[in-house]
C-alpha cells in the first residue's frame, strides 16, 4: 500500500534528525529561552525581511489557532472565518472553548473576500441591537485553504486594507503555508505575507518537521504577554531548542521551499494524470493536495493499491477524496500512481 | 560550565533518536491511531499490570494537568492541591483558563494527607452557604512532589481510601515518576498507583524523553471522550506516533526504570556529600532532585563551574538552591562536583 | 404613540405589585430559601402535575439559558439549535462565553425536527474523524420559537423519543410559554412538557412579570449541584423572594394563563385584520408575535402612530415587521389598530 | 423573632414602590434604553460630580463582580484582592469562571495596603520565570470590606496612586457603600471615589433597593463595549427601567444617604451598647454591620428573640457572630434589643 492519505505520514526530514541527533548532549535552557530557537527567529526574520516582528514556536496547528485567537479578542467578541475554516470544523470546539465564536462566513473555494468582511461588519455595526451579537474582533483565513487554493496578492492586499480600516487582526493559518509559497499559481512571499497580516504562522508538522508551527506576529499591540498565553494553554514546550533546531533547519539554505516545492510538483504531476483522464478535480488546486472526482470504479480500482482520505460524498456514484504528497513523496510511488490512473 | 539545573537541559536517551531514525519513513496515521502508540499502550498496561485502563499521550506537563482535570470537574468544582502544587503556582492560571479554582491545602513537604481532604471536605459540606463557595471536586498530587518528596505506600493508601469515601477522583501528576518509583525510600509500585488513583500520568519529558507524557485512566466514568477533550485543547498530536515511539522505547526492558534509578543514584551521591560537608538540604528528598542550604560563599564557590537552579532565599545569608540529575548526568561530572563541595 | 414593540415595554401585572407592597416590611431568607420561593415551587409542581421536579428562579433569559446549558454539557459538546434560536443569534455568545458551540441546524419556521436531531448525531457519529468535532450533547428548543410558531404534541413527542434514545437532553425555552400554552393551536400542556423535556423554563419577563424565569428540572441526573452554577453566573438573586412572589402570583388562580391567553386573542384580531386587508404574515404564528409583510408605504403609514419592531427586509419595496401583544395590552388600542389597518 | 441577619430581609424602601406603581402602565425601550435609567445615570452623574463617567446598571453583587473584571483582563491577567474579599471566598467560582484567577493578599481587617499590592506586582516581574505564573493585572477592593472596616481617603490615595503607576485598574466593589459613605468614621466623598478608582459600583440590593447595583466606569478605556459584556453575562435586563427607576428614586433628595445613615446610626448604638456590656468587636467597623463576640450563654440568651448570623467560631466559649442594620431597621427593634443586651 502506498500512502496518499496525508502530508503527515512519516517522520521528517533526514536533516532535522540529523540536527537532533549532533546536538542531542548539549544543554541548553528550558522554554525556548535558548540558542537554537534564537538562531531559529533570526533566519526566520531574514526569510521575511522584517526586524520588528515577534516569532513564537509552538508544537501543533490546533494549539497555535487557539492561542493566537483567545490572546488577541476580548471576551465578547468573535472571529471571522471561512465555513469550512479549520477552526470552523475540525478542531473539536477549541475556539469555542476559550469563549468565543466563530462567525463564519459562506466560501465555495475556502477563500473570504474582503467586502464580506466589510459587509460582516457593516451588518452587525448598523444592527440597533449589535450589543446582544457577536461583535466581530479578528478574521482567520488559512493559506493554502483546506480546499488548496491559494490566496492571490491582490486578494491578501484587499482583505489586508479591510480589515486595517476596520481595526479586525488578520491572522493567516500558515499550517501548509510551504506549499503555498511554492506553487506556481502563487505571487506571495513570506515579506508580503508579514506586511499584510498582523500575525501568521509557518507550519512545520505538514512541511517536513516532527511537528511544529512558528508563530510571527507582526502587529505591535498584538505582541505582548504572548508567552504567558502560550504557557496558560499548555503551548510552552519544556525542551523548546526542539522547535528551535527544526526551524534552524528548515530555513537553513531555503530547505523549507525546496522540500514543499518539490511537494507541490509531485502533485501537479497528480493533477494532470487525473485531468487528462478526464477526471474532474473537485476546486482549483495548485498546492500538494489534490481532490479528484471518482467514480466508485475508480475509487475502487485505486483502492488497491494506494490510501488516500475520503473527503465527501458528491451522489451515489461519485466521490471526492483526497491525495496528499510531502517532504516524503517518493517519484517511484507517484509515477507508479500516474501510471494506474492512466491505465484505469 | 557543567549544568545541573533541570532535568530538561538535554535531548533524548539514544534509544528513542535511534528508534525515531529507524521508523522516519514509516507511514502511519496520525493522532495516535498508530502501531508504535498501540506498542507503547500494551507494554503500558503490562507495566501497570492492568488491561482495564485507557492510556493517551500527551506532549507536556502543564497541558497534561489541564485535560485532564477540565475532563473530569463540572464547571462548579475545583481541583484540590497543595499550595505548591505545580498547577498551583507555576502554570499561569491554566486550571483557571478551564473555568475551575485550584484549592489550595497547606503543606510543608509539598504532600497532602488524607485527613486534610476530608476536613475540607466536611468544612465545605457543613457550610450552610456551600452553595457560594467552590466544590471540592476532586484532587491533585505529585509524586515526587515539587520538593522532592514521595508518599509512602500508606499515605496513598489512605488518600485513595478517604477520596473514593467522598466521590473525589485522585489524580495523580507523575511528571518525574520514574524517579519517585526508583527512588530507595519508595514503596509503590506503578501497579499500586494503578490501583489506588482514579487517573494519572507517567512523565517523559523530565525523565529522557524528547518530550511526552503517558496519561492512564483507571476509573471507568473518566475515561469517556477524553480524546474530545485533548483534541479541544491542542493535545492530540499530528505524528502521535512520535509520542509512541518514545513511550515504547523508555518501557522496553526497563529503560525508564534504570535511567530515572542512575539518576536518583547520582543525586542521592551528591546528597550525601553535602550532608558530609555539614550543608543542610531543604527538605528530605531522596529522588533526583537535591536541595541544599548554601551560604553566600559557597554559592558564590559553586558558580563558578555549576549551573544549579535558584530556589528560595531563607535570609541574607543562605540560599536554597535546586540541583536536578537526569538521564544525562555524568559519573565523571557528579565526581567534579562532590570532589567540589568537599573542597569548599 | 401607541407602542406594540415587544413584550416587555410595561412593567408587571398589577396583582404583582400588590402583593410587593404587602409582604414589603416582612423579613425572609436570602437566595430563594424564602416562604414566597417555596410556595411558587408548590404551585409550578401542581401546574405540572408532578411532584419530582426541582424549581429555581432565575431573574432573565439569557442568564436561564446560558446557566442551564452550562450545568448540563461537558466541556467537548455542544448545544443543538435552530439557526433562528435565540441562543445563536441574540445572546452575544453567551453559551461560547461558557465554552461551548451552538451546532445549528436550518429551519424555516424556527422549529427542529427529530429527524434532522437524529441525521446531526449520526452524522457526529459516523464521522471517523469524530474527536475533531463538537460532539452533540444536548438540544435547544423553544417554545414558541423566535418566529411565534409552536410545536405540536407529536412533534415534541418525537423530539423527545429521539432524544432519549440518544441520550441527549432536551432543553425547552419556555421564555414566552404563556403564549404557547393559550394559543388555540396548541395541544401541549404544561405536563406535557414537564413529561417530554428533560429541563424546561417558564417565562416571566414576558408574560406579565417585573422579571423572572422558572425553571423546571425533570430529568433526576441534570438536578444535582443546579444552585452552585446559578451562584457562579451570577443567578442567584439575594432577596431570591422577589422572584417567589411573582411566580406565586403569576400561579395563582391561573392568572399566568389568563393574561397570556389574552394577548394571543388581541394578537390573532391582529392576524386577521392583516389577512383581511391581503397582507401576507412571514409564518404562520398562533401566538402573541404577529410578523406582517408590510410595502413601504403601509409602514410609513402605521408607523405614524404605532409603534413596532423591524424584523427583516424582503426587497426594496417589502418588511417584515413585528407586533406583539402583551399582558398590558389595551382593547381600545387594538380597535385603533386594526381601525387603521382597514382604512390604510 | 426580629431578625437582624442581614441588610437583604425585606422588600425595598417604599418610595420605589410608589414609584413602580406610578409608571407601571407607561411603555419604554427596553435593555436600559428608557428614559427611567437615563435620568438616574444622570443623578449618579451629579452626585459623582463628574460627566465623563459611563453608568450602567446591573442586577446584583456576583454578577457584576465578574462582568466587570471580565471585561478588565486578559486571558492570562488575575484580579488581586484581600484573602477575604468577596470574590475569593463567597461567589462560587464566579472569576475562575471567567477565566481568571484571583491572587489573594493577607489582610487582618480586609482591606489591601498600596504596598502590598507593589510588593507582590515586583515579586511578579522580578521572577525570572515570571511567565509561568499568572500576572497582577487589576485590583480589588471593597468598602466597606466584608468585616465593616473603611478605607481613609488616605488609603485611597494611596492605592490608586500605585495602580496608576502600575498600570493596575483600580475596581473598588461598593455592594454597601452607602455604609460607608454615611459612617462618622468616614473621609471619603462619591467624587473621590470616583476620582480614585477606574471602576466601582454603587450598592443597591443591601442599599434599600430591590435589587441593583449601578456600575461607574471612570477610566475611558475600560468603557469600551461593557454593554456587550453585561449581555453576554445575562446581565442586561429587559425591563431595564427597574433599575434605572430605583436608582432614580434613591438618589432623589439625597434618600440613599438618608437611609444608609440610619442604619449606621442604629448600628453604632448596638456597638456602643455591646462595649458598655464589656462584649468586644471582632474588628472595628463604624459601619451598619458589627461583630460582638459572644459567649455561649450570651448567644443563647439572644438567640431567643434575635436572628443574626454566625461569623466564625473563636474557641469553644466564644463566637463571632453578625448583627446587620438596614433602611428596614425599626427604632423600637434597635431599643428592645440595647435593652436585653444591658439585661443579659
Amino acid at each position: 500500500m502506498i500512502n496518499f492519505q496525508s502530508d503527515y505520514l512519516e517522520g521528517c526530514h533526514p536533516k532535522i534528525l540529523d540536527k537532533l541527533i549532533d546536538t542531542n548532549f548539549r544543554q541548553s535552557s528550558g522554554y525556548g529561552n535558548d540558542e537554537y530557537s534564537k538562531n531559529a527567529i533570526e533566519k526566520i526574520k531574514k526569510a521575511c525581511k522584517k526586524e520588528d516582528i515577534d516569532v513564537h514556536f509552538l508544537v501543533g496547528g490546533t494549539q497555535t489557532n487557539s492561542i493566537v485567537i483567545a490572546s488577541v479578542l476580548r471576551p465578547h467578541q468573535g472571529v471571522v472565518s471561512a465555513t469550512s475554516g479549520h477552526i470552523a470544523t475540525h478542531e473539536a470546539g477549541a475556539i469555542e472553548a476559550t469563549g468565543h465564536q466563530v462567525l463564519t462566513l459562506p466560501s465555495e473555494d475556502g477563500k473570504i473576500q474582503a467586502e464580506q468582511v466589510k459587509e460582516m461588519y457593516d451588518e452587525h455595526w448598523n444592527n440597533p441591537m449589535h450589543e446582544s451579537a457577536v461583535q466581530p474582533g479578528m478574521v482567520y483565513i488559512s493559506n493554502p485553504t483546506e480546499n488548496g487554493t491559494l490566496y492571490s496578492k491582490a486578494e491578501l492586499e484587499s482583505l489586508s486594507k479591510v480589515c486595517r480600516e476596520l481595526g479586525l487582526p488578520l491572522f493567516l493559518d500558515g499550517a501548509r503555508l510551504g506549499y503555498a509559497l511554492t506553487s506556481p499559481n502563487n505571487d506571495l512571499t513570506l515579506e508580503d505575507i508579514a506586511n499584510l497580516c498582523d500575525v501568521f504562522y509557518i507550519g512545520g508538522t505538514k512541511c517536513g518537521a516532527l511537528f511544529g508551527e512558528a508563530v510571527v506576529i507582526c502587529s505591535d499591540p498584538l505582541k505582548r504577554d504572548f508567552r504567558y498565553i502560550m504557557k496558560q494553554r499548555g503551548g510552552l514546550l519544556a525542551k523548546g531548542r526542539l522547535l528551535g533546531i527544526q526551524f534552524a533547519v528548515l530555513f537553513e539554505d531555503d530547505l523549507y521551499f525546496d522540500i514543499c516545492g518539490s511537494a507541490v510538483n509531485y502533485a501537479l504531476q497528480l493533477k494532470h494524470a487525473f485531468e487528462e483522464k478526464g477526471i474532474k478535480l473537485y476546486g482549483e488546486s495548485f498546492t500538494n493536495q489534490q481532490f479528484p472526482i471518482l467514480t466508485n470504479t475508480q475509487l475502487d480500482y485505486l483502492s488497491k493499491k494506494y490510501g488516500f482520505e475520503f473527503w465527501s460524498k458528491i451522489n451515489e456514484r461519485e466521490t471526492v477524496v483526497r491525495f496528499c504528497t510531502s517532504w516524503a513523496t517518493k517519484k517511484e510511488d507517484i509515477d507508479a500512481l500516474i501510471d494506474d490512473i492512466r491505465l484505469m
